[in-house]
């Protein structure tokens, strides 16, 4: 289950190829035909697809990764006009869905014999390839710009990997770590390639089986590489390869406004997504001026009838306010641009009050400082004048 | 299931009484005799259990309380002594297991029709408290200390709440807030009170569903109010009249040296626990230098056959390194306390390296600074020289 195929033009590549001749992204050449939801493991989180998966948990903190709530927060419906459903990755180890695909990859390095493992990120993708790397007992190599601050350094370096602030152009260093990968043996666990793919995948089969026998009207999230994206359109191909699921949900995908090369080429009808300039948005983790499996999910929007919306820092903002306020959960702002998309997409009419949609919240807000501490109540009271400061609420 | 009874002295008391007329804690009678492990509900997280709680699940975000991971640490067991269990309670929707009791006061407080809640905290109970209130629709009022830092504000702020800032003596808001509470009928759940307790008992179900139908041999936690250490202990009693297990794990609790008035009664073998004067540690979230469930902890590890142990800052900075580093997890420090106790009670041989130990993990750590960073290994590299210095490793 290791070989690997071009969703563009079918070939296929042996391991530990990435890319396709033809230039686009490997997933894992998987055959899911005898899976349905009687064939789950009783295995925790995410194991329990083990059947779709090419390798089992290494146990420790990959025991944690998925399984992660579908919350129905109908306290939001209003502000969403769909019927709206929350997927919260921010309860994996790490506090992102990052975990999913570090966990895998972890298994397979483990499986191959290999000691180390490595990854290029300063953010949720760095934290969790440490950390999953760290309870396996390997070696990680994280590789960071220069000028990352010293609270992120703070964040990745307590699971204990190495951590090298490279200088250059950190935007070339996502294909030259792979190939220096396969050189020197150290699987790198970027956000695209095949590994970590194939356990993105997962939130979707998870989001299946809470609606099974039937599946959610559409299923949105935030946009980067590409890769969580990628995960989630061949998990939906996989089930419906097996009978499992009738129908796809539609799959919209979110960019900042600021940053937004795969909404572009959406909206222009290209066929493949180009790099952009990029500018600065509050959803910084999403910011991709040039994503390796763009073309990849602008496929994945158009062949399920779904879209790709850019929603600007403003939206994003509110998306988030209302999250916390109306739905009690803390998301980093790149995680509310499901929201604000979703919000745009029922104002548009693509998406009706009816529709049962599910935002994909990908992270935890606490490493962000939260946006609405603006709108706080905070008076102060003398503990001998509570009771009628509280009574005259 | 909302009469109170005191696990003191028997006494039964109505609703909304929180103590008993001998000074002692109340906490829900509940009759569990009909429980077994085959009535767990199919509903999520916590409410697997709705047999053995008062009230259904409000919904929302309170969905996602509990049902957190169980996860086998081996590359802990060194470390600790013992065979390594963790207990994940930082993956709750705000980050700590005091979700478990703000989901179910939030359940009894839609239930009676009020339209407010409140608790006396600025960390993890104030936070959470806030998210389940504002997922439900609830008006929310936290009580804060006038010094509280500003950064604490804005975390709590997120969600919505009325912030008071209360001067005065910040150590008598606990019981004057009930009172109020009780005049003004604003239920305040503060960290000792029996709803509270209620919800925090499912931590231990969870355990000991996992471990069914055995059980491990020792269950140890922070405490601070004694709250969530009576939700344990009250979990086991019901599992043992119910017949669903034959003996009660082991107890211990963990304090933080610099303030262990719980600690200190138990070695000195007293009845009942006095307050402390109390100083600094980095375990800050659990130095309560007067617990309101001190005497009913200590009760616990007495009855139990188990311990109270007192653990210093040292040692509590060893613990969550090790965590982070070989168990892939990044806790705070509060939490880290249950495993600085473990390998000290395997130390001085109270447990071994056959014992299976839960250490419950508390909460996230995200929103303390990491501890390890001089133990980071942080080199600089240019692009064109990343071959090499990868290959020397
Ligand atoms: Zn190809
Ligand atoms: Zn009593």
């Amino acid at each position: 289950m290791t070989e690997r195929i071009c969703y563009a033009c079918g070939e296929r590549a042996a391991a530990p190829a990435t890319r396709c001749d033809c230039g686009e992204p490997l997933w894992l050449d998987t055959d899911p035909h005898d899976f349905d939801w009687n064939a789950v493991a009783d295995d925790p989180g995410m194991w329990r697809y083990a059947e779709l998966l090419p390798f089992d948990s290494p146990g420790g903190v990959a025991d944690a990764a998925g399984g992660t709530p579908l919350l129905r927060l109908s306290r939001l419906d209003e502000f969403a006009g769909v019927r709206l459903h929350l997927k919260d990755e921010g309860s994996n180890p790490t506090g992102s869905f990052k975990d999913r695909g570090s966990a895998l990859g972890v298994a397979a390095a483990l499986e191959s014999g290999v000691n180390i493992v490595g990854t290029v990120s300063h953010g949720n993708m760095a934290m969790s390839t440490a950390a999953n790397a760290a309870s396996a007992g390997l070696d990680c190599v994280v590789l960071v710009p220069d000028d990352i601050p010293e609270s992120r350094i703070d964040l990745i370096s307590q699971y204990g990997p190495r951590l090298l602030r490279v200088s250059g152009d950190y935007a070339a260093l996502y294909d030259r770590s792979l190939e220096l990968g396969v050189e020197l043996e150290i699987p790198f666990y970027n956000s695209d390639v095949p590994l970590r793919v194939e356990g993105q995948k997962t939130t979707a089969l998870e989001i299946c089986e809470a609606f099974a026998p039937g599946v959610p009207d559409a299923i949105v999230l935030p946009v980067s590489s590409g890769g969580h994206a990628s995960g989630v359109w061949k998990a939906l191909r996989e089930l419906k390869t097996a009978g499992t699921i009738d129908q796809l949900p539609r799959l919209y995908f979110a960019q900042a406004a600021a940053c937004a090369p795969i909404a572009e080429a959406f909206d222009a009808g290209d066929d493949a997504v180009s790099p952009v300039e990029g500018g600065e948005t509050i959803a910084y983790s999403i910011a991709n001026r040039d994503p390796p499996s763009g073309t990849r999910a602008l496929t994945a929007a158009r062949e399920t009838d779904g879209g790709v919306v850019a929603v600007d820092d403003d939206e994003i903002r509110a998306a988030r306010g209302a999250i916390a306020e109306s739905g009690g959960l803390s998301v980093e702002s790149a995680s509310a641009t499901s929201l604000a998309a979703i919000r745009r997409l029922a104002v548009d009419g693509e998406l009706g009050e009816e529709d049962d949609v599910v935002a994909v919240a990908t992270g935890r807000g606490v490493s962000e400082s939260p946006p609405s501490s603006e709108r706080a109540t905070v008076d102060r009271v003398d503990i001998d004048e509570l009771g009628e400061r509280l009574g005259s609420r």
